[in-house]
């Protein structure tokens, strides 16, 4: 039986991803004086020879690209993350190998080992909704881009949503359209969509020459009951037009409108965000919002992996949201 | 630079399966002695080397398994099959491969050659909706198990829903609840969905003795503007009780039904199928459905490829869809 490059990491009590680097002589990894000779010692010991294939690819050849996901092929969302990051690859010439770990840590570090150990390009480490991570350890012996997430030091390219220039832009589409008083139903939850939502609302606000008034924006839980819930509310502040934190809580309020006899978007103009699958367009009457941009934030994970677009050094790369207008507004 | 078993393959005119079978010496493979001859003179003339990790691979140690999928993790529905999978997977100390092809023939037979070349335990083949495939060439020559489609033939263990089980479920489930006229609004694709829920809508009345009327099985577009377009006609042949195709025809029924005056479910009950994500949980009522049991289905098709669930020589094995009951009946 052979000896695989976890046996040796187990022997010399470090890392898989420490063993990859020591093996193939990575440049630019900071690995201690200690470590190195621990490992050296039991690749020795234990007669590990790194594979043939491995090899190869350290040599430049590796035709893959890992996906470490956390739940993005397991719920009805993001999905299209893959689809972007798999078109990408597949033009460059490379295969996309995805895990998705549902935020397992054992699975997780299992699936980064087997992506060094095969050698991949890089990693693309991703989340099904946008917000800050801990970056897994091993994956700072890799090139890795952050796709849908962001380190909380900015140590690692990361490629997210413009959440400020979304809400902004779903502001601008209700005042172009002759609104003034525009409530916003935000998420209850904390997290970059929540606080850049909000901000580009404000800020498209102030930009037009009209208050922003706290009067006008309401929390809610950011699914059908929240909107159903806040309807009431909403109503009774005199908003011509609301623009809600997502489309699930737009469904919700629908409902809750129709309960009071009024009229999308005859007596109040409505505007979610997401452009979710199932619901946006398919609601009575379909659902202007604007775009959560998985599958771009996908192919330019890629693209910055590959070194063919350079993030702004430190920086998120921030991709846009467009607006996609139907009949409820 | 390093032979990869591609150029072998390529130099002998012959698959990769091919390739990766003869070095492998696999028992049972139905190789021609002339394409096992060029692949020797090939391996030979290259100097190809078999690698290290894929030889131990070979003897038994695979640590992968692989999942083909067409669209499971970009679409909002099927996702759940790899979440099965991969919890079985993990169980048995595998890790799941995950490549979403979107159904393109090329990335299909690369992600099949890499995992073949990675010596997987085996593969699974899966589809979003459960269909008859045509199953790539490749995977004839590993362990592999359909979940969510078959074979016409049935020359690969497959693993599929139980639709005949499902529309006799929820059918029986709206019989309990006092109703004898029940409609039915199937879908407009031919799939073995359409025809196997109508079998259990049928067999359902049959064994309650209330005679299957004509008049009462609709057909509609399997999205929300079908159940909304088609709720007239439901309503004028007088039935109390509709079971809909899925839950996305459901949430259009409702809407229909809202704009005649009529309340869920005291006017009429509904029932949908799917228990789609985003949608079921959600209505106003909360629909009553029966589950289409992705997850099970995942956890099954690896059992049978590890060979822990036998399956009947030749038949797919049928899983369950339970029914989910809500406040729409």
């Amino acid at each position: 039986m052979s000896t695989t490059m976890r046996d040796v990491a187990r022997a010399a009590g470090v890392s898989v991803a420490t063993v990859s680097h020591v093996v193939n002589d990575k440049p630019g990894a900071r690995i201690g004086e200690d470590a190195r000779r621990r490992v050296h010692e039991a690749i020795e010991a234990l007669g590990y020879r790194p594979n043939a294939l491995a090899k190869t690819l350290s040599e430049g050849n590796s035709r893959f690209i890992g996906l470490v996901a956390d739940a993005i092929a397991t719920t009805p969302f993001a999905g299209q993350i893959i689809h972007g990051a798999q078109d990408e690859a597949w033009r460059h010439g490379f295969v996309l190998l995805v895990a998705n770990t549902e935020g397992n840590a054992a699975a997780e570090n299992d699936a980064i080992a087997m992506m060094l150990e095969h050698q991949v390009r890089g990693i693309l480490y991703s989340t099904w909704y946008h917000r800050e991570i801990d970056v897994p350890p091993p994956l700072q012996h890799t090139d890795t881009v952050l796709v849908n997430c962001f380190a909380a030091d900015d140590a690692f390219p990361a490629v997210v949503p413009d959440e400020v220039q979304g809400g902004r832009t779903a502001t601008e589409e209700l005042l172009s359209a002759g609104h003034r008083r525009i409530a916003f139903v935000n998420t209850t939850s904390p997290s970059p969509a929540r606080d850049g939502r909000l901000a580009g609302y404000r800020a498209a606000l102030e930009d037009a020459g009209v208050a922003s008034e706290d009067s006008l924006i309401f929390e809610a839980a950011p699914e059908q009951e929240g909107g159903y819930g806040i309807a009431g509310a909403v109503v009774a502040s005199g908003a011509t037009a609301v623009f809600c934190h997502n489309d699930r809580v737009a469904m919700g309020l629908y409902d809750g409108l129709r309960d009071r006899g009024l009229r999308i978007p005859d007596d109040v103009a409505v505007m979610g965000f997401d452009n979710q699958d199932v619901i946006a367009a398919h609601l009575r009457p379909p659902l202007s919002t604007v775009a959560l941009p998985h599958y771009e934030l996908g192919a330019a994970g890629v693209r910055t992996l590959l070194g063919l677009e350079a993030p702004a050094s430190g920086a998120r790369q921030l991709v846009a949201c467009p607006p996609v207008l139907r009949e409820s507004m």
